[in-house]
């Protein structure tokens, strides 16, 4: 149990499980009732309608009250730091603050700060974690294979800079799954083969039970020294096409985090093709975000009663 | 009935006039509730306030659960298109969009796309239609005269660059009004025609009951080979002056969609003058647009009750 | 009794201490009750998250809906003017307008226009007024000393361009403090005579009760002819620093309207310190700003009821 939600991979598998657990129920209709009214400010220093969206529809659902700061307008602008924002935030009333963050762990001067009480949510930071997410497709894949043990998953595209192919290839590892990634060579870390094993598309393609395709960020395609390489390149060497598809087991799904480019990574017809789970991950997004606020403002002893309305 | 909202030119004489009578029984007190919490989404891809701001009211005072998305911080910056953010809106939970944007027709491609299911309301395409601001329009002529039949409209300043003149003129026309244009002549759309005449503000302003100007986009003024023309010359040759206002009927109004030139279309002083329905045409596009969102939110079967609220 | 919350200076003694006793009322928890639903716009001219989200979270303790308006995506970009926009809002259905504006006296066009219900709130304006922000301030010193009369209030910095220092000055000697003032010389207005003393921090900070900083805005420093100038040198002329800090009585305070320049007007580890008020003054602005809120409302007879609610 935790105050702040950063991170995922310092978690222990029975913590993973139980923020799972509890987003199936959220999403099975559970309601929470707060102690006393209960705000958030959603600050998004980098774009995102996905996540923010998601949040804010999240706490809406579990009725926070939610603030939407829009940094552009904000005080940071006048040199303001994040410490002393959130600072004032908190001294205005906000309970919590959902931050997204272009600085690699923006919270780590914040958690440090004896005077920050505000519950702090990362939505992404920088090259680094983006833990909310990681726990939406955690949950998507269990909701098809009610496991992670012996499931076989492949990652594959941008594994360097992406911010959630660590933070899932370390916690699948960990919970049983076996891993595959695929991807140009100079987007691979070393360091993932203690995940497993670096390969092609081709060559696992058809014994794989996830696809999770990753997002290409375009204007990397013509850096790290790959001249004239193209979106069409891309995707006949790395993508998912619909003729790679074809070769997946009839069980298998694919996933992507999401916005797609499609015909680049994936083939346009696949994102919503039977076997794709992309739009479910969306779904499942903000349940996961529920149960990862529930399980903070829990511990914060601001929950007074959760239970199952009844729907009639 | 439908289940989208994007023009008002292809509903029937009867579904114009249920819409208008519904919007009174709003302004009237009349009250929704929801079978469960119904949530919408408004992206304004241009800047507007006034329709901005009154389909929010529309959507609170009906109890609907309004999220407003920036375009501007918005992954559509990331290069996704418009079909894919509605599918993003709907899988986390938004029932329906309000969308403004630059693109004419932006809905075509949406409504064809068999997995979009979130319902579309059109606040402005382009130089398409703006079928909510023609829904008012309709309510203030028919507060005044309670019915359509052998009153005389006239429609003058920029017919060809507005969104509402045309749809206007088309309904008002069927609906059995007589119409009148005046404005330049190079912004004169020649199948105007088929609704009514083109003829100087001069040659009608006494005998016309409704005088319905339009917003001149500044910009253009010197376009179009005028050149040398001037805000005081428009005002004298095609705006409603004091002395021109002075000849109208007793019972005639003055409409505008706003926001208005003062001293270019319209003289300063008749803004507000008491033959002005301008703020008044502002009020009843609340009420009109919350018969355009329960139009559709019945169709998708998800009012539960609709009845007058005691007041007291 | 007013209708409209411009200015602090034109208020009664009397009216003053309403203010903070209804501050402190709400602090304590009361509530209001409304007769009908009451909308509110907030509209941010220039940046502020503090006192933005601060007026918001007001609103929403005290059940007023607020509507957040860009003024960067709003009409006023169509070269609306203020006026216009303010009766747009309150023809759709607003009951009041928060607005922080550039230009000094931004309200005086509006409170003079006939056709201008809506109760306009001054958040800010130009180099005039910030009567919200003194509230809080002189409600921060009552909660400390029970009263006004007698205590020296010290305020240091930019007293030429600070949208308070005048404020304050005025209303607290007007209620019997004693006031000092230091800072650079060219930033000295000499009409403050009428309200203190001009002289070193060095001076008077043994004797002082309250020592209230102002903000330096940076990119004056080198203006005004004092070439060379830097953060540095005016901390160890003008500014609070832990050797002029130790030397305060043990009972004195510091304040400051934030957001804090740490290591130019005040040294870092004052701004948290036992004897700082400036998150408490934060705190304060909520209470403050439901006070001001209240008494408008309660002139425009939209209370139903105000009562301690039971917190049990």
């Amino acid at each position: 149990m935790q105050t702040h939600f950063l991170d995922l991979n310092h978690q222990s598998d029975e913590s993973i499980m139980d923020l799972i657990y509890n987003a199936m129920q959220f999403r099975n209709g559970k309601q929470v009732r707060w102690k006393r009214s209960v705000y958030f400010a959603n600050m998004f220093f980098e774009n995102s309608t996905r996540t923010h969206t998601s949040f804010e529809m999240a706490e809406r659902k579990m009725g926070i009250k939610p603030f939407n700061i829009d940094p552009n307008n904000s005080s940071t602008k006048k040199g303001e730091s994040l410490a002393d924002t959130v600072k004032t935030l908190q001294a205005i009333g906000i309970d919590g603050v959902v931050i997204r963050h272009k600085t690699t762990g923006w919270y780590e001067p914040l958690i440090d700060d004896d005077n920050i009480s505000a519950a702090l949510i990362n939505a992404g930071d920088g090259s680094g974690q983006h833990p909310s997410q990681s726990l939406l497709d955690l949950l998507t894949i269990y909701d098809e294979f009610k496991t992670f043990k012996g499931i076989k998953v492949a990652i594959i595209g941008d594994l360097l800079h992406s911010r959630v192919a660590r933070s899932n290839a370390e916690i699948l590892h960990r919970l049983g799954a076996t891993l595959y990634f695929a991807g140009p060579d100079e987007w691979y870390p070393q360091d993932f083969e203690a995940f497993g094993t670096f390969t092609t598309i081709d060559n696992m393609i058809e014994d794989v039970d996830v696809v999770m395709m990753l997002r290409v960020q375009l204007e990397r395609l013509n850096d790290d020294s790959r001249e004239n390489f193209t979106a069409i390149d891309y995707a006949n060497v790395y993508g998912l096409t619909t003729q790679r598809a074809q070769k997946m087991k009839p069980t298998a799904i694919i996933m992507h985090p999401a916005p797609v480019n499609r015909n680049i990574e994936i083939a346009d017809e696949l994102v919503e093709a039977p076997q794709s789970r992309i739009f479910r991950q969306m779904q499942n997004g903000v349940y996961a975000r529920m149960a990862i606020l529930e399980s903070i403002l829990k511990q914060r002893n601001l929950i007074a009663e959760d239970n199952y309305e009844d729907l009639n």
